[in-house]
């Protein structure tokens, strides 16, 4: 099941907006942590490295949860849950993409690093505020 | 074990800014919300009513990641781990001195509504940026 990601969530991700993305760690508890993030239509587009904290999670268990907030007003924001999917194709190019977007350039040379492109495709929104 | 909060997280929390709260579903899933925070030491207060999905999720299951973040600067946040205490006790009085923070005037009214404080102590602090 899936659903659409709403009008108004869709222009927080094209802003140079950040998400916070819940991940589910070895034991079960939750990690958070805070990310760029680019879009696919209602997907959302996040990048991560081979062998990070969020990336390990992912493989092991890929049940997601992201905020999607109003940068002008906090109170409105959405929560979107769904199942995350990991590929190492366009890893790097999706990289490039977000720091053009958010800081005007390509991203640094990472040698030995994989990029991985972690793609969430909404199965649940719940909208607040 | 517990952990110290950051001094830098410490005026984060004491600003009138937003934290993310990461708790589990009952299928173990991740669930994110935007709240309003205070501060009790290195504790975070955090407030919730009966019944909501958040408070539900914690008396499942009472562990938690929160999210602190530097307004000015979004690359550099902390996420704080940790066991969260529930109590209705003084659950009123949070809510408005929340709400003299964020808005600077008592809560509405909530007829019915049973206000529960949220302790979180961090048992481990995870820096970025």
């Amino acid at each position: 099941m899936t659903e659409r990601l709403p009008e108004h969530a869709k222009q927080f991700v094209d802003g140079k907006n950040f998400v916070v993305l819940g991940t589910l760690n070895a034991d079960g508890s939750p990690q958070l942590s805070i990310l760029w993030v680019a879009r696919d239509g209602d997907d959302l587009l996040l990048s991560t490295v081979v062998g990070r904290q969020k990336e390990r999670n992912l493989r092991r268990d890929p049940r997601v949860s992201v905020i999607i907030s109003d940068p002008k007003n906090p109170y409105r924001y959405v929560e979107v849950r769904g199942t995350a999917s990991l590929t190492e194709t366009q890893g790097r190019e999706l990289i490039d993409q977000l720091s053009q977007k958010y800081r005007g350039g390509p991203y640094p040379e990472e040698p030995g690093a994989v990029r991985v492109v972690i793609r969430i495709t909404p199965e649940r929104v719940v909208q607040f505020g």
